[in-house]
């Protein structure tokens, strides 16, 4: 049995994206068991609107209260204590559940998960990583992805450590190749940080490529493409922006005119296996590393069958035993003797907060 | 009359790009006046091979060496002083040209041409910017591009100054709105020299927007873009390798079987029209800023249809006189006391070299 807390209050549409998802799941996988997190009245409802529900293996667990889109960090981690995120994230603290997932607001998600499961040995802080479709009909692991904007060598090598086992779970690379982004030919090769983390890579058993540049993203050149938060998340949303555009573009000259739009229409069995090939939603689900447990970060517009892909990535994160395989190969490295942390101070990672709050 | 100092050996073609690009662009732009920079033979031989040459506004400047795509900055700048990137530059700082034009090695045009021209007064740093298309059918101008990797928040400032001149001059904005780039919604919003640089540009006259995320840049959210240069180096490069990917997918779909290859003659006209309307080769052509003359890059790769445009960019920002709007802008912002530079020091900003070495 694998089972899943599921925040079903959380993204920008809520229960009637949750629920069909975690109900078609449960059907498809009869080794799941669904912790169907939030208002329990709602929860209800949404279910009773469904048919051939496998209620055996969907639990109820009540929260009273939401984590909105736009609530601040602080208010989800200290004034919603009762939140639907933070019972989720219990729910794999307390062991009643091997991994969460939740499509809500990313910066809450991040604290309240790192709050309540804390990091794993060695790690000073969680990174988000996600799965990028590559030209090689595979796709690229890429971390972070803007959970940490200012990042010292050794947080580099801790995402090249955390993104390995991630490559090996979800893709089953075995030995998973991996690359520092970097700059090109231009005048100075990579800051400082990045030259130093390269060094540490390289000292490092694990299988490291070299420098990459932002294009081998989709060449497939590397499994794992490892940089600070401030870049991934610009790159991420850049890519996304240009696709938006294309696709945007694409739709308007198709629909010009009466003669294109029947060309359009010609051509429809080609351009919908085109659709189905770049379409993003198969890759919903980043994950949320580092943590003692398996959390999952769905896109906040995910439909029913993007948020499905969400919790496919949690059970088979769960399934291949990624934390076993991130503690293993921290263990390794640490074993080599090469630095991981930066903070030797455990109170350094903890989330800065008032004193005498108890969060 | 405008005067163009062409580096006809650059790039990974040279000389069939170059010259029948320049041959073109002569005829089409009577106003235009071309110094062809390199061996004199070679030049001569490509020249006799076109018909109806205006020879009388195509000069030959001989130069002895060619600059390699891959020579170092250190082998450009000192071993090949007579080079014809070398002597290109030297065109526009000894005023017989207004601008000069390479498709060679970006770092050793950007050190030869710093090393040469200098830069404008309060501009520490030279950045490579370029424009992208968005989505509102115009483009967003975006620096640096991969000169700098670590910039202070004054870096920030220059880069956003010579930006708007440059949207001004090659776009005709009259006032561009300049968005920084940070990432969003996640947990940390920025890192230390994002929010610094955001305050000088507040303070500034320039039209500072705030700060943008990836996606903007296709939205044309803002006129102008400023990152350092690493970002920018990987933002644009994951960009381009997006684009090729697609372009390669969509190719792929329509070549799978006799069915699709018909669907694809039918609906070649739009395809035409879409491939025009994406066609990166009428983006051709960075321009190194902040330097004392017009430099434009063009993409190494680029065809004799793609070097053309980056000669009109160059032709464009000496008749819409770039370097005196990015004189005055600076005038203007140093005038209101806001700090542009980060170094007090001259001898910092020279490129570094070895005792008694006169490059």
């Amino acid at each position: 049995m694998i089972r899943i807390a599921i925040d079903c209050m959380g993204g920008d549409i809520g229960l009637p994206v949750t629920i069909p998802a975690s109900i078609e799941f449960a059907r498809r996988f009869p080794d799941a068991r669904l912790l169907l997190v939030g208002l329990p009245d709602a929860i209800e409802k949404a279910l009773a609107g469904s048919r051939d529900v496998p209620r055996d293996r969907l639990e109820i667990l009540p929260a009273s209260e939401v984590v909105t889109m736009d609530d601040s960090v602080e208010v989800a981690l200290r004034r919603k204590k009762d939140s639907s995120m933070r019972i989720a994230a219990q729910a794999v603290k307390d062991g009643r559940a091997d991994a969460c997932v939740s499509a809500g607001n990313t910066g809450a998600w991040m604290a309240i998960s790192r709050y309540v499961l804390k990091t794993l040995d060695g790690i000073d802080r969680p990174a988000i990583a996600t799965s990028i479709p590559n030209q090689k009909g595979k796709s690229t692991t890429v971390l972070d992805l803007g959970a940490n904007v200012d990042c010292s060598a050794e947080h580099l090598l801790q995402f090249a450590i955390m993104g390995t086992a991630l490559a090996q779970a979800l893709d089953h690379c075995e030995r998973p190749s991996v690359g520092l982004l970097n700059i090109g030919e231009e005048v100075i090769k990579g800051n400082e940080v990045v030259k130093e983390a390269a060094e540490l890579l390289r000292a490092s058993r694990l299988n490291f490529h070299g420098n990459v540049e932002g294009n081998d993203i989709f060449k497939g050149t590397v499994d794992v493409v490892v940089c600070d938060g401030f870049v991934g998340n610009v790159v991420l949303k850049s890519i996304e922006g240009l696709a938006r555009m294309l696709s945007s573009i694409i739709r308007e000259e198709f629909k010009r005119n009466p003669i294109t739009l029947l060309a359009g229409a010609i051509a429809s069995p080609v351009l919908n296996r085109l659709r189905k090939r770049v379409d993003n939603r198969r890759y919903n689900g980043a994950a949320l590393l580092g943590l003692r447990g398996v959390v999952i970060k769905s896109h906040g517009s995910a439909d029913s069958y993007a948020f499905g892909f969400a919790l496919q990535r949690a059970r088979e994160a769960v399934a291949s035993k990624l934390l076993e395989r991130t503690n293993q190969s921290m263990a390794q490295i640490r074993q080599q003797g090469i630095p991981t942390n930066t903070y030797t101070n455990d109170a350094a990672i903890t989330l800065p907060r008032a004193a005498g709050d108890s969060a």
